[in-house]
């Protein structure tokens, strides 16, 4: 019997890596570089993406034709249909057939996803969400990044990406980096948090976040107003019950859209594990549709981290 | 070559209808029945669809053998892989094995599925969405049923039907029949479009819409305010704007969501045409995520009416 590989691609703003998975879907190997997009063409880019799978394959000692599949995670607007980038602000790119492009290069099939449907893939398949057929991910950090395995199937609708984050819960509410307002990431991302947290430090002195940032309201993250709650401070108490109801709201609308059997969470903010967790499973069973008639996802912190995004390239 | 024969029944809260229809989705007959379900148990109310079923046939002059298939299309929480009706205040009912025990009846198998998922298949099919592969629909009634059919099939997650109603998009916003708040059918049925014509009636006098309500405001429905705002009436106008501000933001999450082809309206607003769908294409342009960038579905009217949800059970 012959071994296979698969390789994934985490195409990002900032870190091209790959990675070479066995078919048990154990991580072998990885290799990064520097994306520099601003700096770089996408032709640039893709050799150097062409470079690496070609290193990584020598470096593991495998042949070429073992290798199984080759995929893709990017951010941004996808068309995975015809493998194109259609518009990545982090990658500087608009209409760019990355797929077709590294095929001429590698002389193999490659494959083109976003790189949120990737992690929620390979969470779904390998990491918290293993066992479960219908899995939702949402990643909390500068925006809110997710996506949806629906009987197994990463769910892919026309072109461009599945936005969660870009779901209105606010009509005409905060304004958002896309243009509209009242989006979920205006609200429940790292960095509305980090927003609503400096606000409320500027309308409570007292407040024990002050203390907690040095003095320096800009050293403010996603774990100071968790902190200070958890200190009983007043004002990070009321923040984060504000903060729990709104990605409360997203994860409700999600379970009445999608009814998957768990959400898992990532980014930096799924850290706070169930300090997060149990208030927001307390509002999200209060609200979803049917209450408890109905079947209510669990929710649960994502467990692969970084490598969610490679395995889910790969395993497209 | 021997002709097939599709059976669809739609079992609504007021009405039982049963439809048989050739293999090219042509309708041949429908039979009627009132439902009763406050007087009936469901075990009458399946021995009724039973008897329809077999009236039908009959009356049709089709041999048993010729029947296809047999689908029902109903109103609530259904599990559509076990053909339970899990939970439907319309209907009266909680986990009632309706397939199962029409099966037991009629012989023959039986498919179940959300209403309003049967009518977006039916129109995806045969309707207003013929010739896209991913179709949305809404309907503006009572409350707002939604379906969506990606990649030509109807999209079915967990147990529990898809709720676009029950999508928050105002949070902590108005109360909804659901017990949450702030839901898309709280803003944008036809009933909410009512609650706050009256409302804007009481507070301005002179409104046009008091003539067109005879002077008595119990009279108001999903037209006047159109009507009112068409003839220039200031209050109506007002009305109707943040009518299209609340429908297109549950559309703008639906295209962010699902990035459909087009969006059908269904329900007696839809009636409104082009007065609707002008105002509303536009302000779903400016919103939607990546903007003129990404595809956004066109939106239009439904075009089958009420056989749409019995054709879609049929095509199950």
């Amino acid at each position: 019997m012959e071994e296979r590989y698969l390789i994934g691609v985490d195409l990002g703003g900032t870190n091209i890596r790959v990675g070479i998975f066995c078919e048990d879907n154990r991580i072998l190997n990885t290799e990064a570089r520097k994306t520099d997009p601003f700096n770089r063409s996408y032709e640039e880019i893709i050799a150097d993406i062409s470079d690496m799978i070609f290193s990584i394959i020598k470096k593991n000692g495998v042949s070429k034709s073992y290798i199984q599949s080759v995929g893709i995670g990017a951010p941004g607007l996808i068309d995975s249909k015809e493998g194109v980038v259609l518009f990545s602000g982090n990658l500087n790119w608009v209409d760019v057939p990355v797929a077709r492009k590294l095929e001429e290069k590698i002389m193999m099939p490659v494959k083109l996803a976003n790189d949120a449907d990737c992690a929620v893939y390979a969470e779904s398949i390998a990491g918290a969400g293993k066992g479960f057929g219908n899995v939702c991910m949402l990643t909390l950090g500068t925006g809110i990044g997710g996506g949806v395995v629906a009987d197994g199937e990463l769910l892919k609708s026309g072109p461009g990406g599945m936005e969660l984050g870009h779901m209105v819960i606010a009509v005409d509410g905060e304004e958002c980096t896309c243009g509209a307002r009242g989006c979920f990431e205006a609200y429940a991302s790292a960095t509305a948090l980090i927003r609503d947290a400096k606000l409320a430090m500027i309308n409570d002195k007292s407040s024990l976040m002050w203390q907690l940032c040095d003095g320096i309201i800009e050293k403010m993250n996603g774990e100071i107003p968790f902190l200070a709650a958890l200190k009983k401070d007043k004002t990070a108490k009321m923040l984060i019950k504000n903060y729990v109801v709104y990605l409360g709201t997203g994860i409700v609308n999600i379970i009445n859209i999608f009814r998957p059997d768990i959400i898992l969470l990532g980014g930096g903010i799924s850290n706070q594990g169930s300090y997060l967790i149990e208030p927001l499973t307390k509002y999200v069973r209060k609200r979803v549709f049917a209450g408890e008639m109905s079947y209510i996802a669990r929710i649960k912190k994502a467990s692969m981290g970084n490598d969610a995004g490679l395995l889910g390239a790969a395993l497209l």
